[in-house]
Protein backbone atom coordinates (compact mmCIF):
# COMPACT_ATOMS: atom_id res chain seq x y z
CA UNK A 1 0.00 0.00 0.00
CA UNK A 2 2.80 2.32 0.84
CA UNK A 3 4.61 1.59 -2.51
CA UNK A 4 1.05 2.56 -4.51
CA UNK A 5 0.60 5.79 -2.49
CA UNK A 6 4.56 6.53 -2.95
CA UNK A 7 3.51 6.37 -6.82
CA UNK A 8 0.65 7.70 -6.62
CA UNK A 9 2.20 11.19 -4.86
CA UNK A 10 -0.77 10.54 -2.30
CA UNK A 11 -0.96 9.77 1.77
CA UNK A 12 -0.84 6.00 2.98
CA UNK A 13 -4.15 7.27 4.42
CA UNK A 14 -5.64 8.47 1.20
CA UNK A 15 -5.23 5.21 -0.35
CA UNK A 16 -6.63 3.30 2.33
CA UNK A 17 -10.04 5.79 2.24
CA UNK A 18 -9.99 4.68 -1.85
CA UNK A 19 -9.39 0.90 -0.74
CA UNK A 20 -10.45 -1.12 2.84
CA UNK A 21 -7.55 -3.35 2.08
CA UNK A 22 -4.46 -4.63 -0.71
CA UNK A 23 -7.61 -7.36 -1.76
CA UNK A 24 -10.20 -4.33 -2.55
CA UNK A 25 -7.22 -2.46 -4.53
CA UNK A 26 -6.12 -5.73 -6.09
CA UNK A 27 -9.34 -6.13 -6.92
CA UNK A 28 -10.48 -2.83 -8.72
CA UNK A 29 -7.18 -3.22 -10.61
CA UNK A 30 -7.94 -6.29 -12.23
CA UNK A 31 -11.53 -5.88 -12.69
CA UNK A 32 -11.14 -2.25 -14.42
CA UNK A 33 -9.28 -4.16 -17.48
CA UNK A 34 -12.30 -5.89 -18.53
CA UNK A 35 -13.77 -3.01 -19.59
CA UNK A 36 -11.23 -3.39 -22.79
CA UNK A 37 -13.27 -6.54 -23.58
CA UNK A 38 -16.26 -4.31 -24.20
CA UNK A 39 -14.70 -3.32 -27.79
CA UNK A 40 -14.16 -6.53 -28.62
CA UNK A 41 -17.56 -8.14 -27.49
CA UNK A 42 -18.89 -5.43 -29.89
CA UNK A 43 -16.42 -6.23 -33.07
CA UNK A 44 -18.01 -9.62 -32.66
CA UNK A 45 -21.22 -8.86 -32.52
CA UNK A 46 -21.34 -5.96 -35.13
CA UNK A 47 -19.53 -7.85 -37.61
CA UNK A 48 -20.97 -11.30 -37.36
CA UNK A 49 -24.43 -10.18 -37.22
CA UNK A 50 -24.24 -8.86 -40.66
CA UNK A 51 -21.60 -10.84 -42.37
CA UNK A 52 -22.59 -12.62 -45.62
CA UNK A 53 -19.05 -14.52 -45.43
CA UNK A 54 -18.57 -15.56 -42.37
CA UNK A 55 -14.70 -17.91 -43.56
CA UNK A 56 -13.56 -14.14 -44.38
CA UNK A 57 -14.80 -12.55 -40.84
CA UNK A 58 -14.19 -15.52 -38.67
CA UNK A 59 -10.15 -15.05 -39.80
CA UNK A 60 -10.60 -11.39 -39.18
CA UNK A 61 -12.19 -11.74 -35.94
CA UNK A 62 -9.26 -14.14 -34.82
CA UNK A 63 -6.52 -12.29 -35.53
CA UNK A 64 -8.25 -9.07 -33.79
CA UNK A 65 -8.61 -11.24 -30.54
CA UNK A 66 -5.51 -12.97 -30.31
CA UNK A 67 -3.56 -9.44 -31.27
CA UNK A 68 -5.49 -8.35 -28.02
CA UNK A 69 -5.04 -11.42 -25.84
CA UNK A 70 -1.19 -12.18 -26.63
CA UNK A 71 -0.48 -8.14 -25.28
CA UNK A 72 2.33 -8.03 -22.90
CA UNK A 73 0.22 -6.26 -20.76
CA UNK A 74 -2.33 -8.94 -21.00
CA UNK A 75 -0.46 -11.89 -20.33
CA UNK A 76 1.24 -10.28 -17.35
CA UNK A 77 -2.35 -9.60 -16.00
CA UNK A 78 -3.58 -13.07 -16.81
CA UNK A 79 -0.27 -14.51 -14.84
CA UNK A 80 -0.77 -12.53 -11.88
CA UNK A 81 -4.59 -13.30 -11.58
CA UNK A 82 -4.01 -16.99 -12.13
CA UNK A 83 -1.41 -16.89 -10.03
CA UNK A 84 -3.48 -15.64 -6.93
CA UNK A 85 -6.77 -17.58 -7.89
CA UNK A 86 -6.27 -19.58 -4.70
CA UNK A 87 -6.17 -17.30 -2.66
CA UNK A 88 -8.64 -14.67 -4.12
CA UNK A 89 -10.87 -16.79 -5.89
CA UNK A 90 -13.32 -14.38 -6.12
CA UNK A 91 -11.52 -11.88 -8.07
CA UNK A 92 -10.02 -14.56 -10.67
CA UNK A 93 -13.17 -15.63 -11.36
CA UNK A 94 -14.99 -12.66 -11.89
CA UNK A 95 -11.68 -11.30 -14.34
CA UNK A 96 -12.59 -14.82 -16.66
CA UNK A 97 -16.64 -14.13 -16.12
CA UNK A 98 -16.47 -10.52 -17.41
CA UNK A 99 -13.89 -10.87 -19.63
CA UNK A 100 -13.63 -14.39 -21.99
CA UNK A 101 -16.91 -15.95 -20.44
CA UNK A 102 -18.97 -12.47 -22.06
CA UNK A 103 -17.22 -12.89 -25.18
CA UNK A 104 -18.14 -16.67 -25.17
CA UNK A 105 -21.40 -15.63 -25.03
CA UNK A 106 -21.30 -13.36 -27.38
CA UNK A 107 -19.67 -15.84 -29.42
CA UNK A 108 -22.00 -18.38 -29.15
CA UNK A 109 -24.83 -16.25 -29.72
CA UNK A 110 -23.38 -14.86 -33.57
CA UNK A 111 -22.56 -18.50 -34.03
CA UNK A 112 -26.25 -19.66 -33.41
CA UNK A 113 -27.98 -16.56 -35.33
CA UNK A 114 -25.40 -17.68 -38.52
CA UNK A 115 -26.91 -20.58 -38.22
CA UNK A 116 -30.40 -19.82 -38.03
CA UNK A 117 -29.52 -17.97 -41.48
CA UNK A 118 -27.60 -21.30 -42.55
CA UNK A 119 -24.37 -19.78 -43.24
CA UNK A 120 -23.24 -21.86 -40.47
CA UNK A 121 -23.94 -25.84 -39.48
CA UNK A 122 -23.60 -25.45 -35.61
CA UNK A 123 -25.78 -27.79 -33.34
CA UNK A 124 -24.18 -26.61 -29.73
CA UNK A 125 -23.55 -23.04 -30.26
CA UNK A 126 -21.68 -22.93 -26.60
CA UNK A 127 -19.62 -25.44 -27.47
CA UNK A 128 -18.76 -24.17 -30.74
CA UNK A 129 -17.47 -21.19 -29.29
CA UNK A 130 -15.66 -22.79 -27.12
CA UNK A 131 -13.54 -25.01 -29.92
CA UNK A 132 -12.86 -21.82 -32.05
CA UNK A 133 -11.27 -19.74 -28.99
CA UNK A 134 -9.43 -22.97 -27.51
CA UNK A 135 -7.91 -23.69 -31.24
CA UNK A 136 -6.75 -19.93 -31.38
CA UNK A 137 -5.84 -19.45 -27.85
CA UNK A 138 -4.03 -22.87 -26.55
CA UNK A 139 -0.80 -22.79 -27.75
CA UNK A 140 0.23 -19.06 -27.88
CA UNK A 141 -1.46 -18.72 -24.74
CA UNK A 142 0.34 -21.48 -23.13
CA UNK A 143 3.55 -20.49 -24.86
CA UNK A 144 3.77 -17.29 -23.63
CA UNK A 145 2.65 -18.18 -20.17
CA UNK A 146 5.42 -21.05 -19.93
CA UNK A 147 8.37 -19.20 -21.08
CA UNK A 148 7.78 -16.50 -19.49
CA UNK A 149 7.98 -14.49 -22.65
CA UNK A 150 5.01 -11.68 -22.19
CA UNK A 151 6.06 -10.02 -25.26
CA UNK A 152 6.07 -13.43 -27.59
CA UNK A 153 4.10 -11.96 -30.23
CA UNK A 154 6.96 -9.61 -30.89
CA UNK A 155 9.00 -12.56 -31.88
CA UNK A 156 5.81 -15.24 -33.31
CA UNK A 157 4.01 -14.91 -36.15
CA UNK A 158 0.07 -14.44 -35.03
CA UNK A 159 -1.46 -14.33 -38.06
CA UNK A 160 -0.85 -17.87 -39.36
CA UNK A 161 -2.37 -19.41 -35.95
CA UNK A 162 -5.38 -17.36 -36.39
CA UNK A 163 -5.70 -18.53 -40.48
CA UNK A 164 -5.28 -21.96 -39.36
CA UNK A 165 -8.11 -22.05 -36.74
CA UNK A 166 -10.65 -19.76 -38.13
CA UNK A 167 -10.45 -22.10 -41.04
CA UNK A 168 -10.55 -25.43 -39.19
CA UNK A 169 -13.10 -23.92 -37.77
CA UNK A 170 -15.11 -23.22 -40.82
CA UNK A 171 -14.09 -27.02 -41.95
CA UNK A 172 -15.99 -28.29 -38.70
CA UNK A 173 -19.28 -26.17 -38.79
CA UNK A 174 -19.19 -24.32 -41.89
CA UNK A 175 -22.18 -25.29 -44.43
CA UNK A 176 -19.88 -25.07 -47.70
CA UNK A 177 -19.06 -29.31 -47.86
CA UNK A 178 -16.26 -30.01 -49.65
CA UNK A 179 -14.74 -26.98 -50.84
CA UNK A 180 -14.44 -25.31 -47.44
CA UNK A 181 -12.65 -28.80 -46.03
CA UNK A 182 -9.33 -26.98 -46.88
CA UNK A 183 -7.35 -29.81 -45.37
CA UNK A 184 -8.25 -32.04 -48.21
CA UNK A 185 -7.98 -29.56 -51.10
CA UNK A 186 -5.60 -28.51 -52.78
CA UNK A 187 -7.08 -25.69 -55.19
CA UNK A 188 -9.44 -24.06 -53.44
CA UNK A 189 -9.49 -20.47 -52.45
CA UNK A 190 -9.26 -20.60 -48.96
CA UNK A 191 -6.04 -22.66 -48.96
CA UNK A 192 -2.93 -21.26 -47.63
CA UNK A 193 -0.16 -19.95 -50.14
CA UNK B 1 14.69 -25.39 2.38
CA UNK B 2 13.99 -25.69 6.31
CA UNK B 3 10.96 -27.02 5.65
CA UNK B 4 11.76 -29.54 3.43
CA UNK B 5 14.37 -30.88 5.75
CA UNK B 6 11.81 -31.82 8.84
CA UNK B 7 9.50 -33.09 6.50
CA UNK B 8 12.09 -34.95 4.96
CA UNK B 9 13.48 -36.04 8.41
CA UNK B 10 16.76 -35.78 7.32
CA UNK B 11 19.47 -32.21 7.73
CA UNK B 12 19.29 -29.34 6.44
CA UNK B 13 22.73 -30.12 5.53
CA UNK B 14 21.63 -33.18 3.35
CA UNK B 15 19.16 -30.84 1.43
CA UNK B 16 21.37 -28.68 0.70
CA UNK B 17 24.13 -31.93 -0.14
CA UNK B 18 21.60 -33.04 -2.70
CA UNK B 19 20.42 -29.54 -4.21
CA UNK B 20 22.83 -26.31 -4.22
CA UNK B 21 20.04 -24.04 -3.87
CA UNK B 22 16.34 -23.46 -3.72
CA UNK B 23 16.24 -23.22 -7.78
CA UNK B 24 17.44 -26.76 -8.53
CA UNK B 25 15.42 -27.81 -5.64
CA UNK B 26 11.98 -26.14 -7.15
CA UNK B 27 13.50 -27.23 -11.20
CA UNK B 28 13.71 -31.26 -9.58
CA UNK B 29 10.58 -31.37 -8.33
CA UNK B 30 8.68 -29.45 -11.16
CA UNK B 31 10.55 -32.01 -13.68
CA UNK B 32 9.78 -35.18 -12.23
CA UNK B 33 6.66 -34.53 -12.81
CA UNK B 34 6.81 -34.78 -16.66
CA UNK B 35 7.51 -38.34 -16.68
CA UNK B 36 3.69 -38.71 -16.14
CA UNK B 37 3.26 -37.58 -19.75
CA UNK B 38 5.35 -40.91 -21.20
CA UNK B 39 2.45 -42.97 -20.34
CA UNK B 40 -0.34 -40.97 -22.07
CA UNK B 41 2.37 -40.12 -25.10
CA UNK B 42 2.89 -44.05 -25.40
CA UNK B 43 -1.36 -44.14 -24.98
CA UNK B 44 -1.31 -41.97 -28.08
CA UNK B 45 1.80 -43.48 -30.06
CA UNK B 46 -0.24 -46.89 -29.78
CA UNK B 47 -3.88 -46.22 -30.24
CA UNK B 48 -3.43 -44.62 -33.20
CA UNK B 49 -0.78 -46.45 -35.42
CA UNK B 50 -2.89 -49.19 -35.39
CA UNK B 51 -6.23 -47.68 -35.60
CA UNK B 52 -8.75 -48.30 -38.12
CA UNK B 53 -11.73 -45.92 -36.67
CA UNK B 54 -9.82 -42.75 -35.20
CA UNK B 55 -12.95 -41.40 -34.58
CA UNK B 56 -13.78 -43.82 -31.59
CA UNK B 57 -9.99 -43.49 -30.94
CA UNK B 58 -10.01 -39.64 -30.72
CA UNK B 59 -12.75 -39.42 -28.56
CA UNK B 60 -10.72 -42.23 -26.14
CA UNK B 61 -7.73 -40.49 -26.07
CA UNK B 62 -9.76 -36.93 -25.66
CA UNK B 63 -11.24 -37.98 -22.37
CA UNK B 64 -8.08 -39.68 -21.08
CA UNK B 65 -5.99 -36.75 -21.73
CA UNK B 66 -8.56 -34.41 -19.84
CA UNK B 67 -8.61 -36.51 -16.83
CA UNK B 68 -4.98 -36.69 -16.70
CA UNK B 69 -4.47 -32.66 -17.24
CA UNK B 70 -7.59 -31.88 -15.09
CA UNK B 71 -6.21 -33.91 -11.72
CA UNK B 72 -5.97 -31.37 -8.95
CA UNK B 73 -1.86 -32.39 -8.71
CA UNK B 74 -1.53 -31.21 -11.82
CA UNK B 75 -3.45 -28.33 -11.80
CA UNK B 76 -2.04 -26.61 -8.54
CA UNK B 77 1.47 -27.68 -10.29
CA UNK B 78 0.77 -25.71 -13.24
CA UNK B 79 -0.45 -23.05 -11.34
CA UNK B 80 2.87 -23.34 -9.67
CA UNK B 81 4.72 -22.99 -13.12
CA UNK B 82 2.90 -19.88 -14.43
CA UNK B 83 3.47 -18.41 -11.26
CA UNK B 84 6.66 -18.35 -11.20
CA UNK B 85 7.79 -18.58 -15.21
CA UNK B 86 8.51 -14.77 -15.26
CA UNK B 87 11.45 -15.88 -12.49
CA UNK B 88 12.73 -18.95 -13.35
CA UNK B 89 11.84 -19.23 -17.28
CA UNK B 90 14.14 -21.98 -17.98
CA UNK B 91 12.35 -24.59 -15.44
CA UNK B 92 8.60 -23.17 -17.10
CA UNK B 93 9.91 -23.93 -20.43
CA UNK B 94 11.31 -27.06 -19.85
CA UNK B 95 8.98 -28.27 -18.01
CA UNK B 96 6.39 -27.30 -20.90
CA UNK B 97 8.58 -29.06 -23.49
CA UNK B 98 8.91 -32.07 -22.11
CA UNK B 99 5.06 -32.78 -21.41
CA UNK B 100 3.17 -30.91 -23.86
CA UNK B 101 5.41 -30.39 -26.73
CA UNK B 102 6.38 -34.20 -26.51
CA UNK B 103 2.56 -34.99 -26.74
CA UNK B 104 1.99 -32.65 -29.26
CA UNK B 105 4.58 -33.93 -31.24
CA UNK B 106 3.82 -37.52 -30.89
CA UNK B 107 0.05 -36.26 -32.17
CA UNK B 108 1.07 -34.75 -34.38
CA UNK B 109 3.25 -37.45 -36.00
CA UNK B 110 0.30 -39.70 -35.41
CA UNK B 111 -2.18 -37.64 -37.72
CA UNK B 112 0.34 -36.98 -40.55
CA UNK B 113 0.33 -41.23 -40.14
CA UNK B 114 -2.99 -41.64 -40.33
CA UNK B 115 -3.66 -39.07 -43.23
CA UNK B 116 -0.51 -40.98 -45.28
CA UNK B 117 -2.97 -44.15 -44.41
CA UNK B 118 -6.22 -42.23 -45.85
CA UNK B 119 -7.80 -42.33 -42.55
CA UNK B 120 -7.50 -38.36 -41.72
CA UNK B 121 -7.56 -35.81 -44.18
CA UNK B 122 -4.62 -33.14 -42.37
CA UNK B 123 -2.64 -31.05 -44.70
CA UNK B 124 -0.42 -29.19 -41.19
CA UNK B 125 0.01 -32.33 -38.80
CA UNK B 126 1.05 -30.10 -36.24
CA UNK B 127 -1.50 -27.44 -36.69
CA UNK B 128 -4.10 -30.11 -36.24
CA UNK B 129 -2.32 -31.13 -33.07
CA UNK B 130 -2.58 -27.56 -31.30
CA UNK B 131 -6.38 -27.47 -32.45
CA UNK B 132 -7.41 -30.66 -31.16
CA UNK B 133 -5.57 -30.03 -27.91
CA UNK B 134 -7.31 -26.48 -27.79
CA UNK B 135 -10.55 -27.45 -28.35
CA UNK B 136 -9.98 -30.28 -25.80
CA UNK B 137 -8.01 -27.95 -22.72
CA UNK B 138 -8.80 -24.57 -22.96
CA UNK B 139 -12.03 -24.06 -21.56
CA UNK B 140 -12.40 -26.75 -18.33
CA UNK B 141 -8.25 -25.91 -17.80
CA UNK B 142 -8.77 -22.11 -17.89
CA UNK B 143 -12.11 -22.00 -15.56
CA UNK B 144 -10.11 -24.44 -13.27
CA UNK B 145 -7.27 -21.85 -13.12
CA UNK B 146 -8.88 -18.97 -12.91
CA UNK B 147 -12.02 -20.26 -10.28
CA UNK B 148 -8.90 -21.38 -8.22
CA UNK B 149 -10.84 -24.69 -8.22
CA UNK B 150 -8.61 -27.31 -8.21
CA UNK B 151 -10.80 -30.13 -8.17
CA UNK B 152 -13.25 -28.96 -10.88
CA UNK B 153 -12.98 -32.15 -12.72
CA UNK B 154 -15.11 -33.57 -9.14
CA UNK B 155 -18.04 -31.20 -10.35
CA UNK B 156 -18.24 -30.67 -13.75
CA UNK B 157 -18.78 -33.57 -16.46
CA UNK B 158 -15.59 -33.93 -18.33
CA UNK B 159 -16.42 -36.69 -20.88
CA UNK B 160 -19.02 -34.14 -22.89
CA UNK B 161 -16.58 -31.83 -23.51
CA UNK B 162 -13.80 -34.47 -24.99
CA UNK B 163 -16.33 -35.97 -26.56
CA UNK B 164 -17.51 -32.79 -28.32
CA UNK B 165 -14.15 -32.06 -29.21
CA UNK B 166 -13.19 -34.95 -31.06
CA UNK B 167 -15.87 -35.03 -33.23
CA UNK B 168 -15.47 -31.38 -34.11
CA UNK B 169 -12.37 -32.57 -34.92
CA UNK B 170 -12.99 -35.66 -36.91
CA UNK B 171 -15.29 -32.52 -38.72
CA UNK B 172 -12.54 -30.80 -39.46
CA UNK B 173 -9.68 -33.18 -40.22
CA UNK B 174 -11.75 -36.40 -41.38
CA UNK B 175 -12.08 -38.18 -44.40
CA UNK B 176 -15.90 -39.20 -44.36
CA UNK B 177 -17.42 -36.44 -45.84
CA UNK B 178 -20.91 -35.44 -44.75
CA UNK B 179 -21.55 -37.93 -42.24
CA UNK B 180 -18.96 -37.04 -40.14
CA UNK B 181 -20.10 -33.70 -39.93
CA UNK B 182 -22.53 -33.80 -37.01
CA UNK B 183 -22.74 -30.90 -36.66
CA UNK B 184 -25.11 -31.05 -39.97
CA UNK B 185 -26.38 -34.38 -39.70
CA UNK B 186 -28.97 -35.78 -36.91
CA UNK B 187 -28.83 -39.39 -37.70
CA UNK B 188 -25.58 -40.31 -38.31
CA UNK B 189 -24.45 -42.86 -35.71
CA UNK B 190 -21.58 -40.49 -34.20
CA UNK B 191 -24.28 -38.24 -32.56
CA UNK B 192 -24.95 -37.58 -29.31
CA UNK B 193 -28.02 -38.84 -28.02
Amino acid sequence: MEDIAVRAGVSKQTVYKHFTDKQSLFADIVLSTTGDMEALVGLIADRLSTTSNPAKDLEYLAETFLNALMQPRVLRLRRLVISSADRFPEIATAWYEQGFERALGVLSSSFQALTDRQLLAVDDSAMAAEHFVGMLFWIPVNKAMFTGDDDYAATHKLAPVARSAARAFMSAYGVGGEEQRWGQSQSDGLKAP
